[in-house]
């Protein structure tokens, strides 16, 4: 099968062999998305050699093993769901692939568990591919109102919905999203839903306006900077360092500022305002799933507008060249 | 009066003028502790000139108005003790000083108020000098059974304390404390006070040994870098930049560092640990007085062992001095 390689250094469509599902659920792939994060590993952060991608949907080809879906296994998914889980059924599938058998794992959540694998990421081939295997409790139906290419974005919106794990925001929460690429235009939205005031602030006016066109408000850098100490919650979700100091400023004495993007390598930051304000910081990784499908399922978030392009997966390195462009949201990829 | 004063850039010990109460209660010092911030402001730090210090124990020399103590003050006396708050009675004082109208005020806690002066530290002459003047509303009375060089501590003891405000620490939670220093080892022992299991990570074998003879395991720093992922809350009391990365190390997924101690200037961080493992950094600053009395007359912490030693107050310049010199713990000042 083809699938979208970084190996050696350099990036390639290979032609490698069918994953043998040994264990877990074969699936076709039908849509991959590329995130900032394929690209970092093909900038050689990270250290991960293999196919790419962790953004998909697809069908299940096969299900080598019919392992019972209690309470050990990550989704839970309710046993309705359970028999939906045949070959033939469109999925998504969770990224973290745990050991199954520490206390994480066996509390139901393998994101943090420290033998796991990550769909593209750690020790597991990724999804820009014809197929992929993950455990079969990693995948969740795709319910039929929500069509493929909108289906692709429920990994990194359930990345959003997962800052509501992390953060308490309620509707009298002020908060603000810094950074307006396809992070934060997802984080915006989700933080909207909860009835807060959102306001995102960016630099590329296009971007903003989808943004307002979901009713929530927009600060160009200059308008957010005068805005010193309103807001509850800050996410930083610009990928650059300088958001990180804008993110303080903004927030009010024991605010919460909300890393959503890595800066890879050393960030130069000034310790003494988070003491002296009581700032929290709070990282924030992956979201289950099931919250962002509902919110699919609802329409409740415009993911349409992100989509920047499509391609052939065959033609997958040219995909990453133009997805690492400036003003280029999310790039998909076809198998 | 004599008082130790910082301006123009150089440290003194001056003849100035009594202060008015004008409002508030004037204090006769009878004994003030020398703090690193004392230090780091006769280094330049803040841009606070005047009176140096906010570590104190005293006497009420007079009260210049009877303002009523409700629900709208700092320290929400209990009707008991107003009566306590009279000329000749011994009393810490909350340093924080708010404008009394914003709803931070209004709610009782003007730590964040944003028009405060702190006493030694912003706009307000400090502690280190024959009087001082402070809100009635922030003195509190201490409790015979607290000698004044254990009271001293009170002011230290709540920053300490205000850890367990900002952090849930239960009997199951494993805590580091980094720094053997004074603050270091006022915070792993109230820590300690929670039931918490708690380990204190510092260089200095005696002062690890003050830790250890209230029953407080000690790593040296190269046992504790072995313990990487051991620890739900690490506190950082070191004020060392290498304290961060050390904590991040030693935190479980989804961990808390509380930063307690500030470093001046940019600090180098890796961000990219804090979103992959989903730590949160939480900045603590005051603690409330009521805690630390409460455990200062129940001598539930060793304060005798930080006390280096005293100087009077006309021998300020060399007692700052002397607080600088690696391995000097508490100095205290006698007006």
């Amino acid at each position: 099968m083809r699938a979208l390689r970084f190996q050696n250094g350099a990036l390639s469509v290979s032609d490698v062999a069918k994953p043998v599902a040994n264990g877990e659920a074969l699936v076709r792939v039908t849509l991959s998305g590329i995130c900032n994060t394929d690209l970092e590993i093909a900038r050689g952060y990270a250290g991960f050699e293999g196919t790419l991608g962790h953004e998909f949907v697809g069908v299940i080809e096969s299900v080598s093993e019919a392992r019972p879906l209690g309470r050990a296994t990550f989704n839970s998914v309710p046993s309705p769901t359970v028999g939906l889980l045949t070959p033939g059924a469109r999925v998504v599938g969770e990224i973290n692939a745990g050991c199954g058998v520490c206390d994480l794992c066996r509390a139901g959540d393998p994101r943090h568990c420290s033998k796991r694998t990550v769909l593209g990421i750690v020790g597991r081939d990724g999804a820009h591919a014809e197929f992929l295997k993950l455990p079969l409790a990693n995948l969740l139906p795709v319910p039929d109102e929500i069509p493929d290419d909108r289906a692709v974005f429920t990994e990194p919106l359930a990345a959003a919905c997962g800052i509501l794990e992390r953060v308490s925001i309620t509707e009298d929460t002020r908060v603000a999203v810094i950074g307006d690429g396809k992070l934060g235009l997802l984080c915006a939205q989700v933080i909207a839903t909860t009835g807060a005031e959102v306001t995102l602030i960016g630099k590329h006016r296009a971007k903003l306006a989808i943004a307002e066109r979901r009713g929530i408000e927009t600060n160009a850098i200059a308008e957010a900077q005068q805005r010193k100490g309103e807001f509850g919650v800050v996410v930083e979700a610009s990928g650059s360092p300088t958001g990180f100091a804008m993110a303080v400023n903004l927030l009010r004495p024991r605010g919460v500022l909300v890393l959503k993007s890595t800066f890879h390598g050393a960030t130069e930051i000034e310790a003494a305002p988070l003491v002296v304000n009581e700032i929290s910081v709070v990282g924030s990784r992956c979201g289950r799933f099931a919250p962002a499908l509902e919110l699919l399922k609802q329409n409740a978030v415009d993911v349409d507008s992100l989509i920047s392009e499509e391609f052939a997966l065959s033609d997958g390195v040219w995909a990453m060249r133009r997805a690492a462009e400036r003003d280029v949201m999310k790039v998909l990829l076809r198998p």
